[in-house]
Formats: C-alpha cells, structure tokens, sequence
C-alpha cells in the first residue's frame, strides 16, 4: 500500500476556507421561495426576524451571492476540530478488491460526532452578534442538538433543544452530553408549548417526530423576549455553512490532482449532501467540469425517490413557512423500526430544485443492507460509522464493486458524516439478527401526500 | 490567537516513528523480573511462551534493547488513526487564564476511544504471524477489548474477551462494538473457567473485578489449543508499544522548539503514562534533559500514593506471575461508586521502579474533582474526555493555576487518552449531583496488604 497518495489528506490550518461558497448563485433555476402560509407570498426579511437571526435570514434570502466571508471567530472554532481528514478508503479497497479508487470526507472527529457542528457555530456567533439571550432548536438522534449545545456553550448562549420523545428515552446518553455542555433537554411532544399540548390531545402516547419538535421549538423562541429559533437541516443557510465541507474536500483533492467521478451523500434534509457537493455543483452549473452526484436516502423514509415536487408544511404545528420541496408530506412519519436519522419528510430546497432539474440522483437503501455495509466498512477502515453516514457507504460499496464488474477505475468521494458511538442500540438489533425492513406501501405514502396543504397547483 | 503555532500539530504519514522505544534500556535500576510463583525464581521465556506469544515475551524479557523496529504492517495499520493530533489548548488555557502554556497528546480518535489500540494492534499481529488461531483478554471499561477486537478483526483472529460483569451490565453499547467487531464477550466471573466458576462460589453475586477477569482471559488461553492470552496495561511489552504516544509527541514538540517543563498522565496499569514519558524520561535518564513526570491517578484506588511496593499476584486467581509493583493488593477492590477506569490493584513495574527512585511523582484525585475538570475542559476545548483522561486534565488545570498564581509561564504536556462517549452514566450522576467520592480507609487499604502474597522481605 505504498502510494504516493497518504490514507489521510490534512489540510494546514491556514488553508481552512475562509468563504463558505452559496450554491444557490450558480443555480439558473433557484430554489423556490419560502411563502408565508397565510398570504402564500414570499416570506420577507421582516416576516422572518421574528423566527431567525438577522445576518442568518439575510443568508436564507440571498440567492445571488456566491461568497460569505466567514467571521474569524468562526475559523477559530472552527480550528478546534477541522481541517477534517479526507481519507483514502485503501482498506475499503482491498476488502471489495476494486479497481475504483474511494475517498471519504470524516466529519465525526468532534464531540458532536458529525458535521452538523459546522453549521451550530455559525448559528450560535450569529445569535450572540445579535445580543441574544438563548437559541431553541430540536433535534431526533441527537446529533444536531449536541453540536449546538456545544456552539452555545462557547459563546455562553442559553439553549434549549426539544429532543424526539424517542429519541429521548432510547439515546439517555446524548442527551446526557448535551447537559454536560449546559443545555436544557425538554423531550417533545410537551406540554411547555401550545402546539405541544394541543398535539398530545390528538395524539395521546406518540413519541414524536421531527416536525412536531420543530413547531414547539419555534414557538419557544418566538414567545420568549432574547430568543431565536435554529434548524440543523433543510435550509439555505445551513447548506451554506456546510459547504465548507465541499470545499475543504476540494483543496485537498486538488493537492494531489484528484478529480471524483461521482461525489455520493447520505440526504436526510440535506445539510451533508448539500454541503459536500456545493462547490463540485458550483463547477458542473457553470460548465467548468462535470461530476456525478447522488443522494443516498432511507427506502423507510424515501423522499426524493419517493416523494412529489410540492409545496408543504416544514413541521407538524404548521407554524413554520411553507417550502417547497420532495416531500412525503409532513403527515408521513417513518416506521418506528426505521433506526437511524434521516427520518424528515421533506427536502431540502436547493436540493429539490437541482434533483428536479436532474442534476442530482437518488438511490433509497433499506436498512440491514445500510448496517451491513456500516459493519464492512468498520471492520475494515476502523471507524465505526453512523447510520445516516451508512447510507452513503453502502451506496458507494455499490459502486465499487460495479467498477469491480466492469474494470472501470472510478473515483468516487463520499461524506462520511460521522459516527456511531450513539447508535449501538441500532447495532446491537443487527448483531442480534432482529433487524427488519421496511419500506411504505403506496397507500402509506397516499396518507402522507394526503397531509400536503392546498396550494399547490 | 494568532500564534505560529498551530492549534494541533500533526505529523505527516511518513513522520510515524518506524521503532518503539524501550525505557528499560536506559534505567540504571532495571524493573524486578516477574518470578514463578512455585520457585520464586524469575520467568524464563519457556515458562512464559503457554501464555504470550514468543515474540511478545521476547519483548517482555528485553530490558537492555532500545529500540525494537515496528513491522510494516502494523505501521500501515496506524496509518488508519495515527499520527494522532498533539493539541495546543489555547481555548483552555484563556479559560484559566494562564500563563502556563498547555499541550494534550489526544489519542481519542479511533474507535476504541483510546490509545489501547496502539498495543492491540501489535500484540493481534505477533499473534496472527505464530500462526495463532486467536487470543483472550480482559476487559473493564471496555476500552482495551474495544481495541483488541478491532486488530483482531483486522487480522482474522477469533477474539474472546472478559469484561468485568458490572461494566458488562453498565456498558452494553461497549459491548455491541466490540460484537460489531466480531469479538465474543463473557461477563466475568463465568462459569466458562475453572477459576470464575471457584470465584462464583466464594464469592456469589460479585460484580467482578479487574484481576477476577484476568484469571479467566489466562485460563481460557493456555486451556485452549491455538490461543495466547494478551493484555492492554501493566506489561513491559505494552508500555514499549505505547511508546509511540511519547515518540510522535517528541517530533512534534521538536518541529517548534518546544520543550515541556512537565509531562502528565493518568495512571491505572501504566500504559499511558509509560508510554507518554517513555522518550522523555529516556533522555532525562541519560542525563540529556530534565522533566517533571506526573502520574494521576484516582483516590479511589491510589496504587503509587498510598500503595506499597511489593511482589504481587497480578490476578484474583493467583494464575498468573508475581510482579513487583505499587500496589494495593490483590484483594484490594475500589469501591462500586468508582466511575471511571484505573481500577487495577497494581502499577507497571516500570513506572513502580521509576517511582521508587522519584523519577516520577504522584497525585491522586478525588473523582467529583476529575468530572468538574472533564466539564471544564469538554466546554471550552470540545471534547468530551474519558473519566481516565479527566485524571490528567484536572492535575494539569491545577498546575496551571498554580502557574496563574506564580506568573510562571511553564510548559505543560498532558496525555488525552480518550473519549468519553461510553461513560454518559457517569457524566450523568455527575450533571445530576448525585456522583460522591470516596477515599479507603487505612482499615480498607490494609485489607488489601493483606492479600499480598508472603514472598516479600
């Protein structure tokens, strides 16, 4: 395994990109707009003060911009965990004896155990720029809410995180490191808000779901004084954020005159995909070179695969605006066999728009193939992969060996999105053998369709 | 914060050292040789080969050879998670307000949590080259079987480990990754050896211990045609693999002139610390440069602090050698409200005879203490350290502050060992107040002295 290419890729700290690079001004056929749900036109600067950080709705508006300096208190923090490795899969290799030649970005190497800290920081400096007291968010496996409980942490900023009530009691340990870091866990539905209560009246035992943590959690912010709202996912802002991930995977790339033939990403609201294939996209939109993309989604939780192109409702309250996106409806909530995250309904915008204008594919993986590749790769690689992450692995295990088949030495770059330290319950079910599939029926997606609101034409 | 020196340090691939370093060489007072506890008469290397590989009792026996060359094979394995950052603690030293500058070797990113994996990985690779069919161990905390059993899927070898029954029933997502790495795990005491099943009967009900699960791992080894038995700590052997922590530190250092005034690590079996230290006690042992050594270790169990220096059974069932170490005592069992590792009754024989001729000090540390300085530490620097790593933290956050007081701008080098991912329980009592400490008496202690074998002078 001499080669002149290094199993890890490390960038110097002075080369972190001091930019993150918006996809969105390259695009010639934009993300749609968000609508205010009672006037369905689209959601202005002031609508959205309420709800978001100043600078963070200035960044969800622009669609035009290509470049966001990055404040230096970021690049700071940011220097606490990243340059993330970019990693030459040799083991990988060598177990499927491919010819194709497999990198993965590794974003785990943080407390938070994913990429999603990438996003946290910039939203908690933007929210103390603003003198704010505290941030409200929610999060379902527990990654999201710990990388914001950490970015809070260090701007001393008071959190408040609406946790997936089963995600809560079946994760006490994440929620256990986000108390280390000073959060307050709240498990949702609760009665703490209106559309809490009002959804534990309907549905008296449910254990929650994204959408309804992000109803109350937005209700938490905008009816408290010196408090905002943050998402993890699905926004412009937060692929934005994330594109940093894009971006360093492409200065290291360049080092060594790499070029991927196709780029694969776990896709769950999209802040990962989104993220690692911006600047790649960014060349293909302006004709500077061509790249083959492809979302790796749940088959329990198929969006994109899936999914209509529509308008629809971001959470189950239905305070937030309306986005449109491949969406199951925001009344489709994944199986409860369905163990790791990438369980929201919708997708991401930008996404959206790209995946309809066929710049994007989309392959859905059922679970235990998911688990089986995570095992694989763990055994060989070392790293003991998240589930969300898992997807994109098996995804591109599947490539490899078709390169395998037909002799062509692809290169292919997945994001490796994080780890799984959290999810051993998920692992222990495999191990064990008691596992399952599962994967709608169409009538079970016709009820989630069902939910989607009357505005689309 | 803008210093020339960046905040991690990292080595390139081709700047892993290719030799372990051997402190034994340089000692002028050799570590006592482990004696046949028939004869009293030390161990040959027939006696030892039932149990250790042949190559790793070589290594065992070796006290005069400096350095031993790392087999090709294990340095591409490091390849996968080494070289391992040396972090300049920036965050934490404006959080303390010091003077003192800080540095942390953080062997945390793999998944084994630790540095364990840097022994496991040569130990599985003598195993597999005698042509073995596998190898027993035991574990506590799960770290060092987390480890074993990802080198020995690795290399193909059947993994069977002991974990200590409490941490088997607290713990059982440690357990699910090392199942996950094909490893079978037993708790300990079991009725699948000759000793666990006389431990159970004198003993019913017990939750195990450490020294409990190494009398079964060794069984199980030498009754078994094909296995050798292997352990994470307190051996010779470990303490020259772990080098490499101290060797990689000292190339980085060297890259910027840095020359720490004291090095500290915590303490259990001694294979951090010995490994940490082992280049730079070198030098001190010749006389080339002069350092402060600091062991942590937990008031609980304070084998160099309040500890004799003895020949001692290294096991409950009295199968295996006597050492001569700092120990408490064989019979000696930390109290069940211990939360972290470094609950073994002994220390390495080699940082036990460094200590004895006041090469190294010794703190102890009260465990309420350790989780303030791990909360501490994880908020500002990110990440969540493990209870063993916390150890070092907290004396190094005191010396700092000692720094503070006098204006001394000392250089302070700790070892990370690992993170803390699987000890949420722990951090959980401790977040929720309810985590006490605990002290032995005299009384208590002298219980344990009791239990030494009567071959001291």
């Amino acid at each position: 395994m001499n080669n002149k290419i290094p199993y890890k890729i490390y960038l110097k700290e002075n080369e972190i990109p001091t930019q993150w690079y918006n996809v969105r001004a390259d695009m010639k056929n934009k993300p749609a707009p968000l609508l205010n749900p009672g006037t369905l036109e689209p959601m202005t600067f002031d609508e959205l003060r309420p709800v978001f950080c100043d600078e963070l709705v200035k960044q969800e508006l622009d669609d035009t911009t290509p470049y966001f300096d990055i404040p230096d208190e970021i690049v700071d923090f940011y220097k606490m965990y990243r340059p993330s490795p970019l990693v030459r899969a040799y083991f990988l290799e060598k177990e499927l004896d491919t010819p194709a030649k497999i990198y993965y970005k590794f974003e785990g190497n943080n407390t938070s155990g994913s990429h999603k800290l990438n996003s946290a920081i910039a939203q908690a400096y933007y929210a103390k720029k603003q003198g704010l007291k505290g941030v409200t968010t929610e999060t379902g496996a527990g990654q999201w809410g710990t990388a914001l409980s950490m970015a809070c942490s260090y701007f001393d900023l008071d959190c408040i995180v609406y946790m997936v009530k089963c995600s809560y009691e079946q994760k006490p340990f994440r929620r256990e490191v986000m108390r280390t870091y000073g959060a307050s866990v709240t498990p949702s539905p609760s009665d703490t808000t209106n559309v809490g209560k009002k959804i534990l009246e309907e549905f008296p035992g449910t254990t929650g779901s994204l959408g309804c943590a992000i109803s109350e959690a937005v209700e938490a912010a905008t009816s408290k004084e010196g408090y905002r709202y943050v998402l993890g996912s699905v926004l412009s802002q937060v692929l934005l954020h994330q594109s940093i991930i894009g971006l360093e995977s492409k200065i290291a790339l360049d080092k060594y005159d790499i070029k991927p033939d196709m780029i694969i990403g776990c896709a769950g609201g999209g802040s990962n995909l989104g993220g690692l294939i911006s600047p790649f996209m960014g060349e293909k939109l302006r004709g500077e070179a061509d790249y083959q993309f492809i979302a790796a989604e749940p088959a329990s939780c198929p969006s994109l695969t899936r999914g209509v192109y529509a308008y629809d409702f971001c959470d189950t309250g239905m305070v937030c605006p309306l986005a449109k996106m491949y969406t199951l409806g925001s009344g489709f909530i994944p199986s409860a066999n369905h163990a790791g995250g990438l369980r929201y309904h919708g997708m991401s915008s930008v996404l959206s728009q790209l995946y309809d204008d066929k710049l994007i594919e989309a392959r859905s993986v059922e679970q235990t193939n998911v688990f089986a590749a995570a095992q694989r790769f763990a055994r060989v690689e070392g790293i003991l992969p998240a589930p969300e992450s898992s997807h994109a692995i098996s995804v591109a295990i599947d490539e490899a060996l078709k390169c395998k088949e037909t002799g062509e030495e692809k290169t292919i770059l997945f994001g490796l999105t994080g780890t799984g330290y959290f999810d051993m319950v998920a692992y222990g079910a495999y191990n064990d053998g008691t596992m399952s599939d599962y994967i709608p029926t169409d009538e079970e997606l016709q009820k989630g369709f069902d939910s989607l609101p009357n505005v689309n034409l």
